[in-house]
Formats: structure tokens, C-alpha cells, sequence
């Protein structure tokens, strides 16, 4: 059976929002970025609080863009790493639309224009906004260890983004950023990876498998689109992928494969392997590859988000680390 | 704009499972069950790990009985209370089928069923199982206190169910056990509770506004229901619920309100206000409601599932408990 969704009405992606932490803003995509805030705290007395402000702030811009009001949009689908997403939860409060909680770690963002390009293209709901979240405090402190420890940390883990991404999605005619075409749903897969600084290792083997199934599925390859967005692999994990799927007889050029975690940072920011979280994928999708399409640089991307399905009870308990993920075809308007 | 799905199909539940614990199976729904189980281990080393292994087995004989293999299913719609969801997380690995990973604290079942039943009736999959589960020894500690504490609890406090329940949706004709015609999407409802024993009063409200949209968005009032079934308000939310409810003057009678987490336990089970956790009206669902309906002993029930969305973080941040419920409108096969 199928794992890929064909969108009949090919959902609009008609805007979208980003916005960024400082460590963001400094590195490669920071002029790319809506906003970046010099306050790690966002105005709130908390981490947690903070991740909620930036989400709403971003919800809020891509509504603006879009030129649509909270009050008018059929679901909000958003979600993020902290424990009960409650980044997304309170942001759910403030923005008081019709709400749609998900958990798919760093691969969130897909996952909502998965489910919300189908509630969209089947006509359930006329609009909708899909979102997601993360903050290098409130994640560190929750999956790792106290900040003011200021621990080490090998090569392979990876710098969790401080960045939220928005994006407003209907089935509308018109100009738009993108359309959303397919979608491949994800699958669990694990290769016993235990080590939870090494999430991209983790997390490759689910990205090579939602990437062979959307081939499959669809009777299309690599030729058919300009760029395969991965989300978070960081740059350890991407080469671990690029492995994945050569030895899978994909004979992919490295350069069209660009990590949104891998390109985060710069190597002097000192983020060992690069950026993660849910809110990795979902800013650069916003920031850049959006607008790559929208200006026509890009005429068809698919986007892979990927997730690590752990929490620090399971590693405690010595399992390993299950990875997900979802995939999104995104199309230039013609 | 109204919150409320049309399912033009009117996908079929075709078969459901339930599985609890031996508390639960003391209670009054006890006979109904498909299973109980009497170690509260369910054979594994960790809570977490029982929580998981007994919603692969609800799964699994949802599954059976549906005559569907797990190869054979488009997706499987789950979420637990744990952090991460890794209850389902893991139970998806076992599994290997397409996994969409939701958070919708208590309210996840009737949330899995919206969106599981929103891309079996587009057509988008050929069917899913939608699940979810909650287990008393996982929770506790995860939310509370460690059990080896013994701590007292107060009259309006709920007792997290050790259950999960599964049903398995498509859009084909033939016999079923109900139809799903409607749903309605949440939105998060928070009268400032800030009682992390009194559950009841958070999600009450959001209850309600469920409720009140989707006699809204439909034209229908509880006349058109043989029984409105909520999921775990408990004895004390369930009549804070029945007040507001009848404040916003719909005069629905009370005994057509069957809440589940109110009719899980024996008064002298001693487990004050009754059952919470995503795994209530999960498993009532199936060992009960569905049951009654496939029978004709109800031609039409609205089950509304709560959940409450809180964390300890943000609890001991100081901030209130938010609240969301979905809809379902389930009918008996004509």
C-alpha cells in the first residue's frame, strides 16, 4: 500500500513566517529570517513561556502576510519538544482558533502540512496554519542538562534551533508561495541507536526510508526535483543519509540534498554538527525555500522532516532512539 | 466559520479493542472489556515500557478482529500523556505501520478519530486505526508524585485509567459497528484552573464549547442524540459541565450525560472524582459505546473527548490548565 497523498486540489502555501534567536540571526540564513530576537527570553520570565511567544509572534506574522485573522482560520496544527507541547498549547490559547496538537519532534512541521493540506485539498476546512517550535533553552534543559552547566559535547550532537516557522496554507486560485502536490507519511524506524548526542545517525535511516517510499510511490526520482530539503541531520547525520541512500542505488549529487540543520550555523559558532529541533525545518522552510520557489529559483522541492521519537525516561531505560519521517512535495506556482 | 467536518462517506468502525487493567476490571465496565490484564507490568521492566506493550496489544486485536493485517493499514493515529508520546512512539515501532504521533492530552482518542476519519473519507488512505492510552503507574510519576509515596488526594483528583482502546476506520460499505458522520475541532478553553487535582474544572469548559459549536455548526440540539458521552470529566467535572451547560440554556437531560472517567471505578474503589487519562474514553469507547451502537441500543451518540493541557513545568511556572475537546457524532449503521 501507498504511503504518499496526492493533493487533487494541490493546497496554496499562500504565506509564511519566521522568526529567529541571535545565534540564528548571526549564522548563514539570518537576512533570511522575518525576525530575529536579541532577547533569549522573549519578554517572558520563562524558557518555556519564551518558545510560546516566539510561536505565537510567528503564527501572527504569517496571518499578517496572509492577509487572514486568527478568528477566520479553520485549525492551527502546531506542535514542539517540550513535554506536553505546551509551547503550542498556550500559543493555542492566545491565538484561540480551532486546534490541532501533534508530536512528531523536529519532523512537526511536515507532519501539520501533511494533515493540514489534506483537511485543506478534501474541504473540511477552508484555511488553515501549520507551525512548530523550538528553543535551545527550554530543549536543553528538558532532554540534557542544566545551562549553567556548561557541559561539552561531542562532535555528533547537534545545537537546538531557536526558531519557530508558519505557514499558511488554503486551496484557493491565486498567487501564492507554493503548492503542496504529495505528502508521504511516515514510518518508524530505529537502528539501535542509543546515543543521544547523536540524533542524526538516528534520525538518517527514517529519512532514506520516507525518501525510497516517496520515490516508489510515486514512479518519480531525484531528477524530478531541483533540491531534497532534509530537516535536521545536521552534518554528521546528512553524510550518514547521503550513505543511506547510495548504497540504496539513489545516485543522489550531494549537492542537492541541503540540511536545514547542517546549514544552520557556521563551523565558527561552535555547534558541532549543526542545528536541530522542530523549529529548524519550519524557519528555513519559511525563510528560504519558500521564497526560492516563489521566485521561481526552485521548481520543485521535496521536503523531508525528520524526527527523534525519544524521551530521557526511554534513553534511561536504555532503549534506543526511534526516528521519523515526513515528506512534502512542494511545487512553484505555474 | 464553523468548526464542525461533514464526512461525506461516513467512514465505518469497523472493529475496535479494548484492553485495561485489574483495577479497571474491578470497576463497573469491567465484564465489557476485551482484556484484563492482572500485572500491571504487562511482563516488561519499566511502566512506560507496560503502557506501550499494552497498546500494541489493543492494536493488535483491533486489528484481528477488523481482519486487517498491519502491513495492510494506511496509518495508525496514536498518543499517550507521556512526555514525547513515547508509549506510542514505541508501540509504532513494533507495529512498522505509517504513524501520525498526536497530542491531545485525554482528548487524544476522539482527535485521532477527526483526522483519521478526514483522510479515509477523502480517499487520501484506504484506512487507519485510530488508538490511544494511558496507564496509572506512568502517570503518576510522570505528573505527580512517585507512587512509593503514597500521597493523600483530594475529593476532586482522578485516577489516571490503565487502558487503551483502538478502533479501525474505512470508508466501505457493509457492517460496522458505527459511522462516523461529524466532527468537531477544539480549542483550547482555560478559566484560569490552576489545580492540578481538579481536572474536571479545567476541561469542563472547553466541554461545553465543543458542545455548544457543534449543535451550532450542525442545527442539531440533544434531542438528536441518544446519549452525549464525554471523556473523563469525572463525578466533579461532569457536574460542573451539566451547570454550564445548562447556563448557556441547552436543558439537556442528565442522565443522557455519560461521562466515562465518572463510570469507570466503584465509589469504593476509592478513587475520589474517577478516571482520567487518554486511555478512558478510549477503551470506553470501544468496550462500551460502540458496542451499544453496533446493537442498536443507540442510534446516535456525540462523544466528546477532554484533555487537559498542562505540564508540571508550566504548572510550576504558575500557569493555569488549559483545555481542549474534540467531537465525534457516531451512528449506527441503518
Amino acid at each position: 500500500m501507498t504511503r504518499t497523498i496526492e493533493y487533487k486540489f494541490r493546497p496554496r502555501l499562500l504565506a509564511a513566517a519566521s522568526v529567529a534567536g541571535k545565534k540564528e540571526g548571526d549564522g548563514p540564513l539570518g537576512p533570511l529570517f522575518d525576525q530575529i530576537e536579541p532577547d533569549d527570553l522573549f519578554g517572558q520570565d520563562s524558557w518555556e513561556k519564551a518558545e510560546s511567544a516566539m510561536l505565537i509572534r510567528t503564527v501572527n506574522l504569517a496571518l499578517e502576510k496572509g492577509g487572514v485573522t486568527a478568528k477566520s482560520i479553520g485549525a492551527v496544527l502546531m506542535g514542539d519538544l517540550l513535554n506536553q507541547i505546551v509551547a503550542s498549547s498556550f500559543a493555542a490559547r492566545e491565538l484561540g482558533s480551532p486546534f490541532i496538537g501533534l508530536y512528531g519532534a523536529c519532523s512537526t512541521m511536515i507532519e501539520g502540512i501533511l494533515i493540514g493540506g489534506a483537511l485543506v485539498d478534501a474541504g473540511y476546512i477552508d484555511n488553515c496554519v501549520c507551525a512548530a517550535s523550538s528553543h535551545f533553552c527550554s530543549a536543553e534543559r528538558q532532554y540534557r542538562f542544566p545551562l549553567e552547566l556548561g557541559n561539552q559535547r561531542p562532535p555528533s550532537a547537534q545545537w537546538t534551533t531557536t526558531a519557530a516557522g508558519a505557514v499558511v496554507m488554503d486551496r484557493q486560485d491565486g498567487n501564492c508561495m507554493a503548492r503542496l502536490t504529495h505528502a508521504t507519511i511516515g514510518r518508524v524506524v530505529d537502528y539501535s541507536i542509543k546515543d543521544v548526542n547523536h540524533m542524526g545517525a538516528a534520525m538518517a535511516p527514517a529519512v532514506a526510508d520516507t525518501l525510497t517510499a516517496h520515490f516508489s510511490d510515486t514512479g518519480r526520482s531525484h531528477e524530478d526535483y531541483d533540491l531534497i530539503v532534509t530537516g535536521d541531520l545536521g552534518i554528521v547525520g546528512r553524510k550518514i543519509f547521503c550513505e543511506l541512500i547510495s548504497k540504496r542505488g539513489f545516485n543522489i549529487p550531494e549537492d542537492k540534498i541541503f540540511d536545514c540543520g547542517a546549514n544552520m550555523f557556521y563551523p565558527e559558532q561552535d555547534t558541532q554538527s549543526g542545528g536541530s529541533g522542530c523549529g529548524c525545518i519550519a524557519s528555513v522552510l519559511a525563510a528560504k525555500i519558500l521564497p526560492m520557489l516563489n521566485r521561481g529559483e526552485a521548481k520543485r522541492v521535496l521536503a523531508i522532516g525528520s524526527g527523534a521519537m525519544l524521551s530521557p525516561t526511554s534513553s534511561g531505560q536504555g532503549e534506543s532512539i526511534p526516528g521519523i519521517a515526513y515528506g512534502a512535495a512542494l511545487e512553484a506556482e505555474r
